[in-house]
């Protein structure tokens, strides 16, 4: 409507709906009175709408999480040395390339498609797709058969495809974690082969366990949005790779000291976490996996105000703990701790104390700084401190359920040891195959020249004049 | 529906609802045929469906406006010597965070709760979120109380934190103007210390005057998304700085000549601009505050259409008035003319003569370069031309309203003054507190250095050879 | 509704619409039981609903389409060499800026307004906007008069402005592909001037043909989003203006090899490559032209997985194509993968067969890189390789429709032809008049020193030391 109040606050927003202009009342008969009372079902949000609604909440937060790989790959290639920016790129591109066929191919149907109640994994057919029903809708010629499925469809809630869509954009997620910390040294073909069998077999197992209604569904383990199904399985892919692929040449000396390997591009890393800040409203808001009803809209508010203010207080809780912890505030450690504020929150969005949002993420915040400490200490080479990020603050966050949202506690530890230990073990194994197999590691003398130049021939600034790397 | 014309004026866009599969119809009573009749009344938004797209357009719309501050950020950071890149950077994650902190705790209610009628500002009170009612639907256990709490949540037509998250943004744009004019000299602490008072306190007073339904909002003055009431506010936060702070070293010569400071980086401005143009679909549109209806709906697309005729108005206006004026096609003075065009049309960006969005838009690119001019003149040192952009357009802006939107002119120069008196004479006040308290302001060495060396010791780009600096 | 359960596949997405509070019932006569039967009715999405949703779609994927033309900029502004960096950011906005304002005053009418049945183009007068009837909704006083505009409002299924606003960004694709393809040498003004004529008449005309309901659409030409309406005329338009302007300087050695020119800044390129993906979901999302039933949210759907599956299936093959054509694993084949994946689904991506996506995508990708290799051949500059991106994937893909959409090969072809004769030739005659009167390329020296300094006296990246151009 038009808007002839300056007043924002939405007093104006609402329209009585039914406000009808209905012609001059004859006698009513009783059964006619009792028709026309409910009119708040009129109100009520009608089925197909409500599909529509679902749908597209799917698509428009799915399209969000999708621009999550952008920004992934300006805080990679940003976060990297200049010699090694080519590289990561096309390491991201196609990561989600891979993601999205395999999870097309195998990956939605082993992760949704038929997983028996407390069950292990899903249907290992091979595809997948728009249902007979959709097509008659879209296509039936018989208007009687059309109206028909349409009601079937309708009766779905869903779009097939729009839910594959959102469900295929989270496996691309746990994907790009993967490549910030093991960049500047993995083999790119071995990193793809990697990819292939996370996105394919290794995600999906753990999402047919949880989200695919298998045994942890079944017990009880709450992770709304997947702060360990999405980033600590991210999280444990790339610790088993920074352990078997190593750390980068000369990066912790032999006096013991850490070499610091400042990013090249912070403008890039600092977009880049913007783009993630902005992809993860529509992570966890889509997670709401509805949009029919009051409810969901009123969930789905609480989400995004409550993912932005742990963010926020991951910022400052890293700016305010990396001046006596790091001894100066710290760019990255801040913008690390947006990404820790945001992991965090993501197992319980739509908590209604929204103080609790501010806590949680505050202390997500703090534990990524003490977890790029620790890492330091054990001699882990993580390029992005996508590990601390992603793994930590991720068991931080679905830990915090159980304060904040009331998940059992017990059942929350099980969740997180059980899916550490299948990704972490699972991953090892494929990073030691591939160790053994075709090396997952580029020589030593193409990380001094860098990936750029020796595995692709093309620099990632060709043009500019670069300090020639020197050990500090 | 299946597409099954190639024509795509939307002549199939619409779908006849109405067309019920009734029964073979015996015969029927008055009554029922009075029943029948409102079929139109089906046809309109009920109320919950209603709520749902009111509270998502606000979210949705929300998102893309949070997104304005990486445009922010990259225009500021591309705008700026690469010494300084770092901190501006560190800047905008960190006022983004502030603002979203300050407004939760404190301005909302400020702003938003409790304004008298033509009062002066709102609660005090700590603590807001969602409401009793919110909570019981979306966790109550009772039906009927669900019921009840459903209806009661409906009637208040969007859920009361897609209120807050869409109104956070835009405090978090005012702060955002404040830190490109200041770059490159004010100090760290002191910038987030300003922004903590501009957020928490400055913004939302003046937003309690107007949106929150206080003095200027009885009065009639009208700012549909905020030209004043956001850009305005920005501009005078960042003038009051500019003068207090000073200009950067060397900037004006003894001679009297203007020592030229051309950004580091000019696609990352441009890559800025682009961003702020999106999120700006985002600003005005959201500002409708309702898509519950077909009024919203056509309002919503004449805003966007009027937006994006203005920005495109705004940039012809800038690079035919440059050659004339600076000597050359501009690059920067384009990209500002867009954000001068954008700043114009937000005041009245729903007027339904189109025409008048290219005419206000235009002229507002022209006051940017003009106004650009002007501060140099002035001796006031706005590193990406923020107050042009953001003041001097905000004002012709709301001016326009006039003539374009019928507005009272003496309401709306009233408004201007008022807000404009406040806010300078807060700022002025906050950054005065702070130069003689903690100092606003580096010292000459570190500005010599750059501040991302100086005050974070993290270059932004740290390989790449850099030339150093000389007065040209 | 609350989450209650971990399940993620939406089996509790739908919450029955029609569970009514119905009072207790007392006798029912036949009429009105009659009356409860269509229940279903109410489920079904109302006809004001439907507007909203439909016009809500267009400006939502809309804005995501206008997004594309930062990834386009940041494309070029990567791919050319850093002393032309700035120009193309120019060149970019003021693309966008013409496009918008030229579609507004001219294009639109000629393409969708007044197109006489099987003609050639629409209307040629000046001014277009919100109908009567949506002001009188907007603004009107008279209570039925308002109720009437209403009702013929919502009778057109969408918002004017939210048409226009959707089939603006699409003209603006077609102008940002001529950018890239002549980048580095073209002049500003004609290359500003040809965007004139361009997206006022030529890209008009082209789709009073077939969108707008003429002679092609008549024939039964399918291209469901533009292979060849956007895409191919984008590209047909550039590959004239390559012949007529000629290629840089150097590219094409005398000795018959060609000059490699490495894009300066691969992050941006592949930035640019991300944005155009995410804008894509709304180029072909959008074009579904509605959204205001299940048909429409099952068909939005399978577009958006068909459109991610294709590019991705397009990066693939120019993974796996570069190494034995190109003798490497090539980054920039392989984000130009990504494109040619995306145009050629862009013909037919509602698709319910998505391995035909895979396979359409795939096929693009390649003839991507073939493509390039023969432009090269034929000693024809294309920058970013927009050519075979736009014009060779999209014939490709509207040929595609036969095979995988049921589209009739004679009249695909014939749409091809046609479409590429008028808009090769009048693109011809325009850099063609150009190049006789203000000539069309900068003077060889300004191409030595590149167009950023020798047009607009404004580096790109002036503090960065640049390594001095010479040939490889």
């Amino acid at each position: 409507m038009i808007f002839d109040s300056i007043c924002r606050r939405g007093v104006r927003a609402r329209r009585p709906a039914a406000a009808l202009p209905l012609p001059a009342l004859p006698i009513l008969t009783g059964a006619a009175l009792l028709l026309l009372a409910p009119s708040a079902a009129w109100a009520a949000v009608g089925d197909e709408t409500q599909f529509v609604l679902n749908s597209f909440s799917f698509l428009i937060w799915g399209a969000l999480v999708m621009w999550m790989c952008a920004g992934f790959t300006m805080l990679e290639s940003g976060s990297v040395r200049t010699k090694n920016a080519s590289v990561i790129c096309l390491k991201n591109i196609g990561l989600y390339s891979i993601a999205g066929l395999m999870f097309y191919f195998i990956g939605y149907n082993i992760m949704y498609v038929g997983v028996p109640e407390g069950g292990w994994f899903g249907s290992l057919t091979l595809f997948y797709g728009t249902t007979a029903d959709e097509v008659t809708l879209l296509t039936g010629e018989d208007a009687a058969a059309k109206a028909a499925a349409s009601a079937a469809v309708i009766e779905t809630g869903k779009a097939t495809m729009s839910d594959w869509f959102f469900q295929m954009v989270f496996v691309a997620t746990t994907a790009s974690i993967v490549s910030g910390t093991l960049a500047e040294r993995v083999k790119l073909w071995s990193f793809f082969a990697f990819i292939t069998v996370l996105t394919a077999i290794v995600y999906p197992v753990v999402g047919a366990w949880t989200w695919g209604g298998g045994w942890l569904a079944e017990m009880g383990f709450k992770d709304f949005a997947g702060s360990t199904i999405v980033h600590s399985t991210g999280g444990w892919a790339a610790l088993a790779g920074a352990i078997v692929v190593g750390a980068r040449k000369g990066k912790f000396r032999p006096d013991g000291t850490v070499r610091s390997t400042p990013p090249s591009n912070v403008p890039a890393v600092t977009l880049g976490v913007f783009i993630l800040w902005l992809g993860w409203f529509g992570f966890n808001g889509g997670s709401q996996l509805a949009l029919g009803g009051a409810a969901d809209a009123v969930a789905l508010s609480n989400i995004l105000a409550n993912t932005n203010l742990a963010a926020a207080a991951g910022v400052m809780a890293a700016i305010a703990l990396s001046r006596p912890l790091l001894g100066r505030v710290d760019l990255l450690a801040s913008l690390n701790g947006a990404i820790g504020g945001l992991v965090s929150i993501t197992a319980a969005p739509d908590i209604a104390e929204h103080y609790w949002a501010v806590i949680i993420g505050g202390v997500g915040g703090a534990i990524v700084i003490l977890g790029m400490k620790l890492l330091e200490r054990l001699k882990i080479d993580d390029v992005v401190g996508a590990v601390p990020a992603h793994l930590f603050a991720g068991i931080w966050g679905t830990l915090a359920v159980s304060i904040a949202g009331g998940g059992n506690l017990l059942v929350q530890l099980i969740g997180i040891a059980a899916i550490g230990a299948f990704v972490f073990a699972a991953s090892w194994a494929i990073w030691t195959l591939l160790k053994v197999t075709v090396g997952v590691r580029i020589a030593p003398t193409a990380e001094d020249l860098g990936q750029d130049v020796a595995e692709l021939g093309i620099e990632a600034y060709p043009e500019f004049v670069v300090i020639p790397e020197h050990d500090d």
